[in-house]
């Protein structure tokens, strides 16, 4: 065993650097500021924590870090990327920051930057990136969380004063949940165009909630949300307005214009694409959320693979006690969703660059459907693992773990809101599954269900007669990434006909969708156990120091076997892997695990969490 | 669809009455008790909070509720069984009241009762039954938590002042965790005994902490744990001894005593089995702990329940949006952790029965390891099975959830810590597994592996060859009952023969196990799966009112197939499981949801949680 990081048979440092990839300097200069002492941790989760978490914020806007994504013309650096390695970065700190940065930067400043035009952009966004414009971004209302089409908020054009008039009909039209709300001067809210008596669906208004003094302008109501599970220093608020009149070019109009006289025009006719193409401009956000759970992910396993290595307990007679990561049990609570973390994070990278290249390159129709499948099926499996995992690494902590101090309890009550912020996870897969069957649905309509899935017969099966050969095939890379690209694809194209023979049947469309929701998110799951293995292996495969390649590719291993373990038994019933082959799949998980062991200390240490960041005393290396 | 409790097709009061089954009028004044406005919840985590729980202690303690387990000649009920059922109500409330309540009456009286003689029962029992003596439970140390055989708190006996010195050695052998401790006048403290130079093991002292006044007496530290991730109406402390001494009288002197010149005698010989005696006062503990577990669960259902059903999200053209209770992925979220709590419901009651009933007729060998193991597992499953589920009802409310006022973040931090305190769940389940196995490895001894195997041929296989059949069999309540009772045995059959032959090959039995940890922990939880599943079973055969008894049965299937579907790679693997029967898993539990569904609400409504109690305005029916 390799105790101690600085023992590694392997360089930590490159490791970090292969990690961090792109933009490199930016992390760098992030991990600092979280380890300067004015970003230490507080435990108040009153006024002055969300104080605190603005100050903050406003440093990082001083440094520049809240506007590298706008453009040059409105004092950013027009480099997404960038803004995206910053966003991923403040996740390995206080979440509270990260939520406040986010909305500012991210949602409000983004939101303007892709549903307004220039004199929006001209107007508001330099002060915005400077944090000089605090800003929130109000969608949700009470009544309508993951059903935005149905928004009740209303903006009614009223030509004689060539104004709007926003306005909320009944409580459940409030908004809510409004993250900054009880601090920012302006809010982007979204809400039902009226003109002329038609409803021309939900668009977005730059709307002043306070005066520069910071009193509450009239016909705006704000309502503190009140107390939180987790996320205490962010300010959350409940917003209504009362017949608020806003002057024309309050309109966000990138997507709907209202001329002065009352006429509405559109570069996009289908209302059904107009919003969803609005919609999109929630694609990049999805990634972010994935990026920085990930990034707390991380946070939790450093702290539970250090006190690992180093509690001992139990032991053999009349020796030292043992390091409890060194039984069995333990490794398989905490190895495989190290292994997890570290393809995830390849995948969290790999869509990034999908996400910002479609947007940079306006890509349509089934180019940027598989996209926004990416980023939602992302976000979803990257959250859902970050609640689990931050979980099984409290518990693994004991009470250690438990106590406020060692920082796993409030991360995980601050990282919990990520599976149904930005996207409620199981709406997400389905509507990446509806992604994905769009590109199936050409492919089933020239062709009859029999000859779909004889298209996707075996390739690779396992009908391995000896446990030798079973394990060997388990190790193949090409057998994993074929297991679960023949898993994704007879997935989808069985729901893909399930879905065309009811409607042939008589059903309607949605019903028959809504018939088999757990086809559909298994299907999306799926998408994303290959699209995660195919990052790793890339990576793998493009990683430039051969001395810590053998360790990601034991980590990749583990990670694909683990996936497979997970649907050992659909597999089975597919025949798609024999007795053998699902036999041998806990033993060889085992024997990873007992293989990794050895490098876990250095691969925590490979996330280059600054001591300081790492506020948990049991998580000092 | 029965959309309102009122309109349910049975009874709700008649099947809340057969949930509550014994001891109700007791569970009846606890539910009154919890939801006097005088335990209205509050929200501040600081001191104030911790004297209002001690103050709510007060109000059960003098309504007698503390004492039920006590000797009627120390001021009690001699009614273990009524205690428990106190506990097991008080769970559907705060738990940081619970925990304080436990400490106090459980684990502080409860141990003098178990581990104490008649003096110290006459002297401290009426007080401590009263609340008038604050006591605490000081076993965990730092360094040892798990591995409590390894404590190194001393007390020396000094037959010249017969007296013990009780002293901590060093940091790590500080009592950490302690609950109640920041108030507690006097401890159990678990501390090795040394007499006349010889380590007689760990034993057990009564140690005052506090003078009357409240100041903490010469040679004892206190030092706050500070804020924990839940539960911080409880007061922690860290404990250190600096040579105090105590009265010959202190030791609690059951299972080993000290004369007054200082000669140990004990009524059990084996050092072993005298430190494992000790510790199974610990059991009954556990199955509180279980029982908690699941009230805090069903509350949590309650809420998540009621605003699936309450709330609409989406739904067809033209008519009134959905309630989210009616899509078939909320339904597979909500509805068979419904099942498994009315399983473990069950399960919790008898295994509660079997503990008390082991106790009061002082079983030893076999019988007493049986019931261990069913304490430990239960405990494993039913805590585990809180925290996921109370996280799934979480994000099943979306926003609302998240809000504190929504009691499910702060219910989810609380029931963490069930996992690990009174003993962690993993090694729990090994503790299970070792006392399952003592029981095969007689029939092992007698035979070959491969009579053993053979002795488990299977004995219902489903080789059905049509998707009818295999449906069929599914829904068979003793094809259920049998594959878990064939998969526990043959898991355990499997593990003892892999045991025994590295053994045999020259491998340490302690090593031989660790290198199967992961089989026994999967040996205890079929062992579980197999034991609540019986439990459920029995209990709707044994069900009085037939107008309930069908949804009982549909919730049974449910839990049944859930569990099957959980290990359904293993029973293709044993080809227990055809791949028709594997197939027909998903759509039959589908299908039991839906039947599920419209008995959702009168099912939580069973519960019978006070409004009051459940503060929560979503969970408001």
């Amino acid at each position: 065993l390799t105790p101690a990081t600085a023992n590694a048979a392997w360089d930590v440092a490159s490791l970090t650097r292969f990690l961090d990839g792109d933009h490199r300097e930016v992390r760098q200069r992030v991990r600092t500021l979280l380890a300067d002492p004015r970003f230490a941790c507080h435990r108040d989760d009153g006024q002055g924590r969300r104080r605190q978490v603005l100050e903050r914020c406003t440093v990082l806007a001083s440094e520049g870090l809240g506007r590298l994504h706008l453009p040059r013309s409105c004092g950013g650096a027009g480099d997404p990327a960038a803004y995206l390695a910053v966003v991923e970065t403040l996740g390995l700190g206080d979440l509270s920051l990260l939520v406040v940065f986010g909305v500012q930067f991210g949602l409000f400043a983004g939101s303007i930057l892709a549903l307004g035009t220039d004199a929006h952009h001209r107007r508001y966004l330099p002060a915005a990136g400077r944090f000089d414009l605090a800003g929130c971004f109000a969608m949700t209302e009470t009544d309508h969380g993951s059903n935005i089409r149905d928004l009740e908020t209303v903006a009614r054009y009223d030509p004689a004063t060539e104004s709007f008039v926003l306005h909320t009909p009944h409580p459940g039209a409030g908004k809510d949940y409004i993250g900054n709300a009880l601090e920012a001067h302006m809010a982007v809210v979204f809400a039902r165009l009226e003109v002329a008596g038609e409803d021309r669906g939900v668009h977005p208004f730059v709307v002043p909630l306070r005066a520069a003094g910071g009193g509450i302008l009239p016909g705006r109501h704000v309502e503190d949300c009140g107390g939180k599970a987790g996320l205490n220093g962010v300010g959350n608020a409940r917003l209504a307005f009362d017949q608020v009149r806003l002057p024309r070019e309050s309109l966000l109009d990138r997507f709907g214009r209202v001329s002065t006289g009352g006429t509405y025009t559109t570069p996009i006719e289908s209302p059904a694409r107009r919003f969803l193409t609005m919609l999109g401009t929630l694609v990049p956000g999805r990634v972010s959320v994935a990026a920085a759970a990930l990034s707390a992910t991380k946070r939790a396993l450093t702290i539970a693979v250090r006190y690992g290595a180093g509690r001992r307990q139990f032991g053999p007679p009349g020796a030292p006690e043992t390091p409890i990561l060194d039984y069995l049990v333990h490794q398989r609570r905490l190895l495989p969703p190290l292994a997890t973390t570290y393809a995830l994070h390849f995948a969290v990278r790999h869509a990034g660059r999908e996400v910002l290249a479609a947007f940079a390159e306006g890509r349509t129709g089934a180019d940027r459907r598989r996209v926004d499948a990416l980023a939602a099926g992302v976000k979803a499996v990257a959250t859902w693992h970050a609640v689990t995992t931050v979980q099984t690494c409290r518990e693994c902590c004991g009470g250690q773990g438990y106590l406020a101090v060692n920082e796993l309890g409030p991360l995980r009550s601050d990282v919990d809101v990520f599976t149904t912020f930005e996207g409620d996870n199981t709406v997400l897969l389905q509507l990446a599954a509806k992604s994905l069957l769009a590109d199936v649905r050409g492919e089933l309509e020239k062709s009859t269900r029999l000859d779909v899935l004889r298209h996707l017969a075996r390739p690779v099966a396992v009908r391995a007669t000896t446990a030798t050969a079973a394990r060997h095939r388990l190790r193949d890379r090409r057998f994993q990434l074929e297991a679960l690209r023949w898993r994704e694809r007879h997935l989808l194209a069985e729901l893909g006909g399930r879905l065309k023979r009811a409607v042939q049947a008589g059903e309607e469309a949605d019903e028959a969708f809504l018939a088999r929701q757990d086809h559909a998110v298994e299907a999306a799951l799926a998408h994303i156990d290959r699209v995660v293995l195919e990052a790793f292996a890339a990576a793998v495969d493009s990683c430039p120091d051969f001395s810590f390649r053998p360790v990601l590719a034991l980590l990749c291993d583990l990670y694909a076997l683990g996936r497979i373990e997970v649907a050992a038994a659909w597999f089975l019933e597919h025949r798609y892997l024999g007795p053998h082959a699902a036999r041998a799949l806990r033993p060889q998980i085992n024997a990873l695990c007992a293989d990794v062991r050895p490098h876990a200390l250095a691969l925590v240490a490979a996330f280059d969490i600054p001591d300081a960041v790492l506020a948990a005393p049991i998580g000092r290396p």
